[in-house]
């Protein structure tokens, strides 16, 4: 990718439109026989390979496997190594949380304690969601400031919740309190970096009226701290690329992800045919629609091979409903493989399919991971997806005269 | 490829079992007809291409030529641009001389000289390797140290030596001596850093007294140093990929490379087949093998396409006891090309044969440069074969959350 500065430079606002349809988890690897994408009957989804261009995308680069934000930041245009995202970050969006610039989330765990402070169960036996709601209730009425710092509090699920530090000279290079072992206390915040020695003091001290709190509990009388972090300052997606871009995600992670790079959320369904009328009776006042259908990640997670291969045929039978939108560009692509037989995410490049009148078509005849092999587009790192959706809706000057 | 620190972190040591089969120089051109690999009868190597996958790796990038150390390098997962290799180094490597950190390490050559020093022969006749193993011993007997530093020195074959220079504050950044030019004297050991200039003065010592010692000689009166080199500074694959390698390699160059490294040698022979029972025989405790073929490379330099063939065939025939190895994942690949028609390194990009349960599947039916064109693998720099390795072998962790 040509350095931020310079594409920037080149991006231009104009009315057409892009949409980047995120099948999450496409791609398969079916050692023998044919992958999910291969064996559904996806008649529309062909004929937008023959009319389009095919190619492979790796989502960081060759073998490596990414997690959801990398995967996504990537496709949204920005380099995942520079812009790294914090697991306690990934949390508070995943329950749709609004981070603030300078927050610092982490992910919680209620866990067990015996009266030494020693950790006998790191889940706390996984206790209900309602259960993990009461004690956070419980938590706010006592604790809403720490030194001047905001401290929220939210369930997640089960023994899982977010607590996020809201306030001046604060920095999350934390070290987890989670021993990863029983028998043993939880350890402390230490900073990892010296500018993070007040936040380690602030969470230091929240711990130790936490624990008070809890202290009248039986199963989760202690918790377990993981994966501080502070949002990236990712420039945003009109500042970058001058675009004017929506998110339509029926899960809050996808949203939350899509609100760090400036997405506008619209409201949107599960289903394809949901999600893709959610588009329709939206379309109009932006200029790049990310849409993501996420049950093409969750039937791959559960090698449930039937069931990929469903979804992909109601992406494909639900398709007409974004083609008469008429996109300038439409691409259809994952953001990382998902492949049954691994039951979860790899490293396996993702098949991408661009559609538009500019396109240089190529000799492919459906779309297929092994058709994608042989696509126009090559293999590329899936961060070069933005040049190339910008490029065919026209949103980019040349370069150089 | 990403950065080395967070690569690093990604890596797991599992059980699962690597093997790098470096058919060196394999690729070849054949402008017109079958290059060998097409030409040559290679079932085994044919049923490995459509059960698993092929591509393309450039040695460096389009259009450069590696020499044998950087080729190798890159293969084993570093980058060769960052990790260079001195000729002293691999020439000492290639005697299986056990350089140390800090030595310095020159080639030699024996050279002739008039009375007045000009060089009249830069070979000294090439004289027999016996006459270098008389030389060698007159000097050891006369030189052991200077200045506090240890002189060691090797016979290499004929007119060629090596020269290593072990003691504290050496640095290896040296002009050669030779003038690569008759009638002319050889040229001072320069410092090309200030840093080195204390191994200038070094050398130039052991000059001058190691030709008082030789001037009574006919033919070999003098000699000339070339490719002055410090043992690169390379982490070794344990720490860098988590990895227990080991090398079976007939040649000792690459049995230099592999020990530079950190991979453990184990005793082998040159044929394919005895190579492979070597293997067999010692299968178990490490975790990544590099075996290495010599012929197919040294068949490319003669221009001797049926012997290049011919080693192709012995391969295929043999590969059998590797695959009973059952390892997780099998590479075939040449480290550069080696052309007939150039009779020498090419830039040419190698053929990849990736063979794992874990593949997606392509649509290539045999093992050959023009099938490897449209293999799923695409077209990679050859440092990204270890994390595409690594992957296929479940050895690294996700990137992100």
């Amino acid at each position: 990718m040509i350095p931020q500065e310079i594409f920037k430079s080149l991006c231009r606002s104009t009315d057409s439109k892009i949409v980047l349809l995120v099948l999450d988890g496409l791609g398969d690897i079916a050692a023998e026989g044919r992958t999910p994408l291969e064996a559904a009957a996806t008649p529309n989804l062909d004929r937008l390979a023959r009319e389009g261009t095919l190619g492979l995308s790796d989502p960081i680069s060759p073998g490596i496997t990414p997690g959801s934000g990398p995967a996504h930041i990537s496709l949204f245009g920005y380099e995942p190594i520079k812009y790294q995202i914090g697991r306690g970050v990934l949390e508070a969006s995943g329950i749709d949380f609004q981070l603030e610039p300078g927050d610092v989330a982490a992910r919680g765990n209620f866990a067990t304690a015996d009266g030494e402070g020693r950790i006998t169960d790191r889940r706390a036996g996984r206790i209900s969601t309602e259960e993990n709601q009461r004690l956070i209730t419980a938590l706010r009425s006592e604790i809403d400031e720490i030194e001047g710092v905001k401290v929220i509090l939210e369930t997640v699920k089960e023994h899982r919740f977010v607590v996020v530090f809201r306030g001046e000279g604060l920095d999350g290079r934390l070290a987890e309190t989670d021993p990863q072992a029983l028998g043993v206390k939880s350890l402390e915040p230490r900073p990892l970096a010296p500018e993070a020695e007040r936040a380690s003091a602030v969470v230091k001290a929240f711990i130790s009226r936490a624990v008070e709190v809890l202290a009248p509990e039986k199963q989760a009388n202690s918790f377990l701290l993981r994966g501080f972090a502070t949002p990236p300052d990712l420039p945003p997606m009109s500042e970058l690329f001058r675009l004017r871009p929506a998110a339509l995600a029926a899960y809050p992670m996808y949203r939350g992800l899509a609100r760090l790079v400036g997405m506008r959320i619209l409201p949107t369904e599960e289903t394809p045919a949901g999600s893709f009328a959610a588009l329709a009776s939206q379309w109009g006042e932006n200029d790049f629609y990310f849409v993501h259908v996420k049950k093409t990640d969750s039937s791959g997670e559960d090698g449930d091979y039937a069931s990929k291969l469903k979804v992909i045929e109601e992406v494909d039978r639900a398709l007409p409903a974004v083609l008469e939108l008429k996109p300038e560009v439409l691409v259809v692509t994952g953001d990382h493989s998902t492949p049954c037989r691994l039951k979860g995410h790899s490293w396996h490049p993702n098949p991408f399919l661009l559609y538009s009148a500019n396109v240089l078509r190529d000799e492919t005849t459906a779309f297929s991971e092994r058709q994608c092999v042989r696509g126009g587009l090559g293999r590329f790192p899936a961060v070069e997806a933005m040049p190339l959706m910008l490029a065919h809706a026209l949103k980019l000057d040349k370069f150089g005269a």
